[in-house]
């Protein structure tokens, strides 16, 4: 059984980012803590081709190399981390049957929005774990954004993760 | 003491409307039920044009005309609804004044984004209850649209209106 786990983190109104050069070092420790979790739950990582500069760029090089990467782009390099990255071009290639290939049952996808949306429209997520942090960027970044589809899901749990009212909500996608 | 509560319904994804005409009809029961107990214990409604022209398009006219408004608009009219309604351009007026004039304690401001984001930048919002639907839209009306402005708030409860999941989030702005 493969499946595909959307883990995002958002404000208030709806933003995972001010911009595209944004870290999402705005988050809390707890939702840190949470996303560290899932991603060692996982077998491979799917972001887009900036959030992975954006992470390459952030993250200390100890933990960004240990983790494997499927990186969404229109334009794929050859994979110059070795076995570390594979570089898809999701219009092009099947995203399932690649994670097929690679015998990779848990995917975790990290974003960003081009690349929440591009799974989302394919079907291909099963549920969302959202964090919701108590503050208001005002503009920045959806954490989807395309015409022409939508999609409804259930409320699985919802948990506070601290004191301010930081909360980790879990969706189930519904068929 | 003056109260400014913010009352919104978003989707996951952060929506309040597919498009400047959509009537929040795709909200689910208990969040209008929500909304209906909101209203009838505040003094006063603040909406925006475009949102005040949606409602009275679709609400029955025995429950819209009951509810008095303050119409946010670039060009006011006259008041043509006797006392129902104050037309109010919020770069020339002082919406605080106002209020406290007609001795408007209970205030409920109910959208769209421009008006959000108006009494957010001018620092009037005290609370905000957001209810999120278990749906997505993939575009649309974001909650707030504004450069420049960011705010903090703290989550007081958490309450799941329904058994698909629609939850009920009321927050405390901080200063």
């Amino acid at each position: 059984m493969i499946n595909f786990s959307a883990v995002a983190v958002v404000t208030i109104d709806g933003k995972i980012a001010k911009n595209k050069n944004h870290h999402t070092n705005w988050s809390s420790r707890a939702d840190k803590i949470f996303l560290k979790t899932q991603i060692e739950k996982s077998d491979v990582i799917v972001v887009g081709h900036n959030t992975y500069n954006v992470a390459k760029k952030n993250l200390p090089n100890h933990i960004f190399l240990k983790r494997k990467y499927i990186v969404l782009t229109s334009r794929p390099k050859k994979n110059v981390f070795g076995h570390n990255v594979l570089w898809c071009d999701p219009e092009k290639v099947d995203l399932l049957a690649l994670v097929k290939k690679y015998n990779y049952k848990k995917i975790c996808v990290l974003g960003g929005t081009k690349t929440y949306t591009t799974l989302m429209k394919q079907n291909l997520i099963n549920e969302l774990f959202l964090t919701i942090e108590p503050i208001i960027f005002g503009s920045g970044l959806n954490l989807f954004d395309g015409e022409n589809f939508s999609a409804k899901f259930r409320l699985r749990s919802i948990k506070k993760l601290n004191s301010l009212g930081t909360i980790l909500l879990h969706y189930l996608k519904l068929n």
